[in-house]
Formats: C-alpha cells, sequence, structure tokens
C-alpha cells in the first residue's frame, strides 16, 4: 500500500536538508573570510576552518576538499558581490572620466561600509579581476579622450589600484578621517593629470549609497 | 711540556669554525629570502628552508629557532642594506622635495637592479621601516614647505608607497620599459601635487648607481 504522505515527507526532508547544507555553508563562507583576512590566503590550516566555522571536520569534506578550494569559492562569492556593489551602478554611465571617478569611489565607499571585506582584500591580495577588468577599459577610454593623462596604461592602473589597496590597509588598521575616501580618490585623479576642477566636480557627483555586506553574510 | 703550536692551531680551528659558520648563514639567508619571495611570509616549513640551503635539519636549529626568527633575520639585513642603498644617499641632500624625489628614484633603482630583493619586499610586504620613515619625515618636510599638497601626511605616503609596491609587483611579473621607475616617481610627484617643470627637473639630477645586491648575497 502506498503512503499517501512519503512524497511530501520527501519533499519536506530534501527541502530542510538543502536549507541546511545552504545554511552550513554560509557559515563556513563566512567565518572562512575572516580566517584568511586574519592569517592570509596560505598559511591556515583547514582546522582553523572548522574552528571557526563550528563545524566537525567530516562536515568541511562535505563542501570543501581544500582551503585552496574554499579559498577560491569565498573569493568568487565577494567577487560577484563587488560586480553588485560597482560594475552594475557603471552600467548607465557613459563618460569615460565620470565612470572611471565613480569607480574609484564606489570602490572606496564599500572598503568603508564592509570591513570584513576590506579587510580580506587587503591580507589575501586575491584580487577583484571583474572590477580590475572594468578599472583597466575605463582607464583606457579615458587616457584615449585625453582626460586622463599617464604615461602608460599599465602605470596608470598601478597608481590607481596601489592606492587605493594601500588606503585600504590603513583603514584595516586605524580610523581614518570621513573625507578619506573623497581624498584618495582626489590624489589618485590629480596623480592621473586630471585639473583641479574637475576633479572637483567630479567628487561633487551623488553616488549611490553602498550595498550591504557580502551576499554570504547576507544569508 | 707546553706544545708551542697548540695556540695557533686554536686560534687556526676557531677562524676556520668561524668562516664556515658565516658562510653557512649566509647560504641560509640567501636561500630563505627566495623562499619567503616565493611562498610568502607565513606558508613556508623548516624543511623548505633547509632543502633551498642544502643543509641538515639538525643544522638549521644551531642557528635559527623558527621560520618566523629567520624571516626577522632576512628582514633585517634586507633593510640594512636598503639603509645603505638609500638613506646614506641622501645624507647630504638638505631640500625636502629634492629629498623625497631622489629616495624614490633610488626605491625604484634598486627594485629594478636587485630582483631578489624586489620578489621578497612584494611577496612579504614586510616593509622597510627605516625608509619608510625618512620617506614620512621628507614628506612631512615637504608639506610643510608647502612643495607638496596633500589633504594629509598619511594620504600622501599612502599614495607614495602603494604606488610604489604595485609597480614593484609589476617588475616581478612582466618586463617593464626602461622608462618605468622614473615614470613611477613622476606620477606620484603629480599625486602629490608637485608641478611638471619641478617634476622634469627633478627627474634630470644625477643619481647615483644602485648599489650591488644584498649583503647576504655579496658575502
Amino acid at each position: 500500500m502506498k503512503d499517501p504522505v512519503a512524497p511530501d515527507g520527501a519533499d519536506h526532508r530534501t527541502r530542510v536538508g538543502r536549507e541546511r547544507r545552504e545554511r552550513t555553508e554560509a557559515r563556513i563562507l563566512e567565518s572562512a573570510m575572516q580566517v584568511f583576512a586574519e592569517k592570509g590566503p596560505d598559511a591556515p590550516l583547514i582546522d582553523d576552518f572548522v574552528r571557526a566555522a563550528g563545524i566537525a571536520r567530516g562536515t568541511f569534506y562535505n563542501y570543501y576538499r581544500s582551503t585552496g578550494e574554499l579559498l577560491e569559492a569565498v573569493s568568487h562569492i565577494l567577487e560577484d558581490d563587488l560586480i553588485a556593489s560597482i560594475v552594475l551602478e557603471l552600467e548607465t554611465i557613459t563618460d569615460p572620466l565620470v565612470r572611471l571617478a565613480t569607480g574609484l569611489r564606489l570602490w572606496m565607499a564599500k572598503a568603508e561600509s564592509d570591513p570584513a571585506w576590506c579587510s580580506f582584500i587587503v591580507r589575501v591580495r586575491r584580487r577583484a579581476g571583474a572590477v580590475e577588468r572594468e578599472l583597466g577599459r575605463d582607464l583606457h577610454d579615458a587616457m584615449k579622450s585625453g582626460q586622463v593623462k599617464a604615461p602608460s596604461l599599465a602605470l596608470a592602473r598601478d597608481l590607481a589600484v596601489g592606492t587605493i589597496l594601500e588606503a585600504m590597509g590603513r583603514m584595516t588598521e586605524e580610523r581614518v578621517p570621513r573625507s578619506y575616501s573623497g581624498d584618495v580618490v582626489a590624489v589618485i585623479l590629480r596623480g592621473l593629470g586630471v585639473d583641479a576642477r574637475s576633479i572637483r566636480a567630479l567628487l561633487a557627483r551623488p553616488l549611490a549609497p553602498a550595498r550591504r555586506p557580502t551576499r554570504a553574510l547576507a544569508r
């Protein structure tokens, strides 16, 4: 005799199991971000993640085979999150210099509003591929239009990325004044040969508020 | 009866022993710099250093108690070396902006002429305390004299140090044009509000040639 409740019960069990799996994975990812932020990309052992997430060692291996795989997963989540924070906001802007300045401002706003992300990026130096590609394209276009003057695209990127990473490092270690993020963008633009009046105008443009912290944390 | 040869023999043995110790230590330090440059500050195990130096495991412990102690030793040697390369060269210069520009140029020249040092600094991010203190002082003085205009000393440092570290990272990964080092200094100075004519004049000043590679390697 068929049990009419069984299919529903199975569905229910499947759904509960899936939800539990997702919660556990989110917990691993969330605590892993902090472990990597503290210990760097290479030093942590699986036990560090197991302890931080409060799970059994065997459970860890149901989700990830190695610390390297976990680092990849955390990096991907954070990259998706950054794409949502920055790349999508830029979609409607066409002027290369406005795109560039807005992208830099959004990056700094993200660093300010999400200290866990900021520490992870600073410590792991696993960089934000999609966002840096976008930055490279905007720099290239702004150089082509003559709005940015730099000896080479490579150097323009080193100036922008290097200054931002160093400023993010400072933000993980000490309180910076409220004006810091804007000032960082201003000195980068000055280094890129943008004149003072344009810099003031660019920084005066309204900026979409920073999105909430990473997806893993928001689950 | 006294053996008239004994004291000399002992001296000789002491000297030979000391020289052998120094050679072994230099070998450990030299190979350790490369291990840290490859694997970063936290990941290497003692076996990595033992293998790289071609010594017995027990021998390692005659010199250092831990990988952390070895990292300290390597960092100190490299710092002494950088002091010789940069700080001493600046001794006779009094103008703050000339000191600043010359210090940045010497730092880049060092990075160019000593790839092992460059990789170590980029990977380990163990920074050059004495040289950065010097840089901080020169930035402070140049801001006070009005030669450098930046929203804060902190940000002036982030711009200079961040751009240089990012450029050094690029130099470890790809060939850069011969003009790169000078261009790096030029965009930093521009970001610090120095005008184009002054930048050209500063970069045209003769520069002492970069010193030979690190002391450990030179032994």
